[in-house]
């Protein structure tokens, strides 16, 4: 990848669309050509830029994606809008929500209706407009989150008027484990799912996240809608060779000192160096999202090499021994702060959380480049 | 505070400027009058806004501004300059880096010289340029962090012609332990910079972060610069009554539902209900920065009764137990994430870290509102 390093800001992101163009292709090719691929674009593109992914992800002919809320929709829409992409189907998870009728019809969104409150509510305003209305049905089969619990759905099945003048473009539901591909529940909420869309003959249905689209078949239906997957995380335990990680993370060394044996490194003075050291000083902390509870754990490449984090965190750095480092790495500019030897799952591990975390708090403060896209 | 919900996003943020303002002058009285006070806005403005931040305290009388990067420091002339404000300095603690000097210059920006290099860099740029240029000298007293090492102020108190061109507006350094009032290692660090300090007769001189500008009068010298402070969290360990808290974070209800004994709640189904419950989803996650370490931990806020975060936070909701709450308080359509049970300080012990760091983390997908801050 080409390097465009800006003179501004002290970290860099770089986010590969092609990569990510790479992994949906390969997820659409798991699942029969009739089954349609969506994208899961939702928190800002799982924090690497929602705009830019959907607009690459568009033009490879992802015709659906997925957000949140309703903020999140009218963003991308007004993104599409803007470079000129029509004809995309954007579905809002958390649904219409008190007061967003109509922001949602102006914005051609298609709300995922979990409850019997936000189907009246849908349907009183199909009612009110004359309008057909397109929404998705979501069926809670497990998760305890989102969706109609078990006592809606059989009032829903015997109440089919409470859906007139709606137009359900899909039922769906959402998988509890499906990163455990031996997890029973899988094949309940599979077997779950398809009795209640057997109530609703004709109409397509979803059920497969990134993970479920790695479950079979089974679990395709007529659309799948990964997530985590398009951004190159591996969903099951085991490595998907096909999927391609897709961002890189950079920081400005800001300084190279020595200090001496005896002397403690950082806030609170945690570190204490046992020799005559030197200390690279590297541009990102906790508020560019390189978490605190790295202090001591995570390690950085400089030149080829790794060096490990010492002390605490900072707000805006971190302190490096590269002590053993040689002359020739320490001419590097920059830092990567996941390389081969810390990858994220590692720094993950470290932080007892899912890459999933590290990728959606990423911080804004970076420069953010975006290479390739372009179909 | 007046309430101004969106109807787009499923979370709202709102800062009050008036209260920072209040601790801004809060802090200042500390000091004798002749010592300015600077604010801290670096990272956004700690993550509450950097722009909104800046422009009420300047209104207020704030003559001096640090920032960590370039790139803020550009961002933020350029938002003093939209509205008119003028004579305002802007300090860059990373200071010049590689390539920076041109664009320091153009949008009249201090840097803080860390070490040699830069000192070396910003006199070239200064004869080259035939202006004498404004900066801060940065003595490291401990931090081995950024400032220059006992060694490079030995040599540069030897050798003053490498500040020729440059003009030196303070000395300052950073203090490692100030939050621990007692620590030997302030009044250590207090001698060090003393003595530095006394090698340039005249110069103005800086020490005190937030913590330092509670130290008492030794610490604060020409200029106190404080941070956290400012944004109400209390830098001692002892809480200072003066200092008011500067925001509020809500986030929308997305849903009740009613589930059985037995039923598992959220990803991994970690969580097992042990009576039949209610449960509220709400539409704040980790993409948000609710870290994912505070399922089974945090609680919230809904009409004034506490209920407990149950199962794993998910990337944009929670699921919180309300079986106990009135209908009532049901009626809320908001939950208040940080509360009088559960202040950030809580918030920050359950996440191993400090209030800091969620707070320069608070996610860019909430409704941002801003109150007060006209003067």
């Amino acid at each position: 990848m080409t390097k465009r390093q800006s003179r501004c800001a002290d970290s860099t992101i770089t986010v590969n669309l092609d990569a990510i163009v790479a992994n949906w292709r390969f997820l659409d090719s798991l699942s029969a050509p009739s089954t349609k691929t969506a994208a899961m674009v939702k928190a800002n593109g799982y924090g690497l830029g929602s705009g830019a992914v959907a607009t690459a992800l568009a033009a490879a002919g992802c015709p659906l994606f997925f957000v949140a809320s309703l903020g999140e929709a009218i963003e991308l829409r007004r993104h599409f809008n803007k470079i000129g992409i029509n004809d995309i189907s954007i579905m809002v998870l958390h649904g219409a929500q008190i007061g967003q009728e109509d922001a949602l019809t102006a914005h051609q969104l298609v709300p995922v209706l979990n409850d019997l409150e936000q189907i009246s509510r849908w349907q009183l305003f199909a009612n009110k407009t004359g309008m057909t209305l397109p929404a998705l049905l979501h069926f809670d089969t497990g998760m305890t989150r989102l969706g109609l619990d078990v006592d809606q759905a059989d009032w829903l099945i015997q109440n089919r008027g409470a859906l007139d003048g709606l137009g359900i473009a899909y039922v769906m539901s959402h998988l509890v484990s499906g990163e455990l591909a031996d997890d029973p529940v899988n094949a309940r909420q599979l077997a779950s799912f398809n009795e209640l869309r057997s109530w609703f003959a004709g109409v397509p249905a979803s059920l497969a996240n990134s993970a479920g689209c790695l479950l079979g078949t089974d679990y395709h239906f007529q659309m799948t809608r990964p997530g985590i997957a398009l951004y190159g995380v591996h969903p099951l335990e085991t490595r998907i060779p096909n999927l391609q990680s897709v961002f890189d993370w950079q920081a400005r060394i800001l300084q190279i000192r020595m200090a001496a044996a005896g002397d403690r490194v950082g806030y609170g003075g945690t570190f204490e160096l046992q020799r005559q050291s030197r200390i690279a000083t590297i541009g990102v902390g906790y508020a560019d999202g390189y978490r605190r509870q790295l202090g001591g754990k995570a390690t950085v490449s400089i030149g080829g090499n790794t060096a490990p984090v010492i002390g605490r965190i900072s707000m805006d750095s971190i302190t490096v021994d590269v002590t053993d480092l040689d002359q020739n790495s320490l001419r590097a500019e920059y830092a990567s702060l996941i390389h081969d030897a810390y990858p994220i799952e590692a720094m993950a591990a470290d932080l007892g959380t899912i890459s999933y975390e590290i990728m959606a708090t990423l911080g804004q403060r970076a420069d953010w480049h975006y290479q390739g896209g372009s179909f």
